[in-house]
């Protein structure tokens, strides 16, 4: 029976909804732990190959399968997330600790507490190229952050429970409030994308302008590879972190491009000192962002 | 002794100037190839060290070693290239074939056409982080291009003879006008640097603006450790790039520039349909550049 106490992560089924490349990751680790893992998903299709990949010890489509869960991971698309099933709603116990793994908080934040009394925000910072019902893998949050960004209103054995689930998996625990955790992805995350994307066009369109779009293509190399790895990644994904963190996403553009221009008008006004200086700046500063 | 018609790379020695990355790697791959190699570098200490290395069967800093060679490679960094030191154009020998390996390719053909008659203007498109007189490797050019960028006057056999000892070392031989090739780096390679290098300074400078200082270091992750890959890396060879490739690394941000600020646009006023189709573009364009 769930406690609304100080309740153990092996006392009561641990409940995922949602078994993509986090929830999935999360259950293996989960069940290696020693913990009963239920797990509820959209289709049968999916129920079924994750019963195959072993991903829970029971996979259902039935919210009935989340009562008597003393913790509950949303492993849900952001715009899922924030536009639930009412039918979700509904089946999620009360005295349950509900938390989620959204790449955005302050939206997801304001929304859950205000349908959920024991609502924990979370983000496990882990990721691979991969997505779906079979992309969940073993170990996939060791020693990788995972921020929570609670509140006034939290509560704080629910906090303590997610806390415990985080360190459980091998991740490292961090807090911060929710506005400067979308602020951080904006600038690390959501906007890069956007700056990667750019410049796939700029060579693309640039090359054409230039008679030499075939040339591009040949020359490009493991710089060009890595500079546009994250800008031809899942547009699915890149869109909804724009649309779901459209403000810190603005805002940080703004930063990158006033950087970019201080950058142009240096080659543009033949500063060759002051831009090497910039690039030994950016140099120094790159190991802390490792 | 060199011959104007159809010398081959087993009949004379080969000369390199400068031991660094690219000329040690090619004086390694010439001599597993059978073919003699003498390196003219500018301080003792790189010749003893090259000499030590193997990178040369003669190494010195006595110009007067490239007499009798019939093929000379200018292995040195963009600006001694463009303002080579008189006595190395002076021990040129007249009847030899002369190339380089610049990354900017139009200001070194209209320079060195005019020092040399038999100058060849080359850029063979391969890398690492290493730099120096310990960065010389084995195969480094095997699979990768190997540009030349011949016009009217470029004497034939000279470009015949420059191909052959591409192709011994294994490069892919391509052709273009030496601007194509400078607009199409500038796209591919130099102002990407740029663009990388800005999102370091955003990530900083909004991290400092949101008071997320450390966070964003915190959260930073593979993503973000490729995309500031460049633009963290060598400030010299950045700065070198965007000041001897001026206008087409300028034209290159305006095509960049154009594509960020309409996908910025599409955000602002909540396109998301109009930014997923632009992501789906991006998604699609980049295996054309691997």
């Amino acid at each position: 029976m769930p406690s609304p106490g100080g309740a153990g992560l092996h006392d009561c089924p641990v409940g995922i909804v949602g078994l993509g490349l986090i929830g999935g990751s999360l259950g293996l680790d989960l069940q290696a732990a020693g913990v009963q893992v239920r797990a509820l998903v959209h289709r049968h299709s999916t129920a079924e190959r994750a019963r195959e990949r072993g991903l829970a010890q029971t996979v259902d489509t039935n919210p009935e399968l989340l009562q008597g869960c003393d913790l509950i991971v949303l492993a849900l698309p952001l715009d899922r997330l924030l536009d639930p099933p009412p039918e979700l709603l509904a089946a999620l116990p009360r005295d349950a600790v509900i938390t989620d793994v959204g790449s955005v908080k302050q939206p997801v934040l304001e929304r859950w507490q205000r349908w959920h009394p024991r609502f924990v925000a979370s983000h496990p910072m882990a990721g691979t190229a991969e997505a779906g019902v079979e992309a969940g893998q073993r170990n996939l949050f060791r020693g990788r952050p995972w921020v929570a960004t609670p509140n006034g209103q939290t509560d704080t054995a629910a906090l303590a429970l997610v806390q415990q689930l985080a360190e459980l998996v091998g991740a490292a625990w961090l807090q911060c409030p929710a506005t400067a955790h979308d602020q951080a992805v904006a600038l690390i995350s959501h906007m890069p994308v956007l700056v990667s994307a750019a410049l796939l066009e700029a060579a693309d369109r640039g090359g054409e302008a230039a008679a030499a779009a075939t040339l591009v293509r040949q020359l490009a190399s493991s710089g060009f590879a890595d500079t546009s790895r994250i800008g031809g990644g899942n547009p699915e994904l890149g869109t909804l972190m724009a649309r779901c963190n459209r403000d810190a996403v603005l805002q940080a553009l703004g930063h990158y491009r006033q950087q970019l221009e201080q950058l142009e008008t240096l080659v543009e006004q033949e500063h060759w000192g002051a831009l090497q200086q910039r690039l030994e700046g950016c140099q120094q500063l790159r190991p802390g962002f490792l």
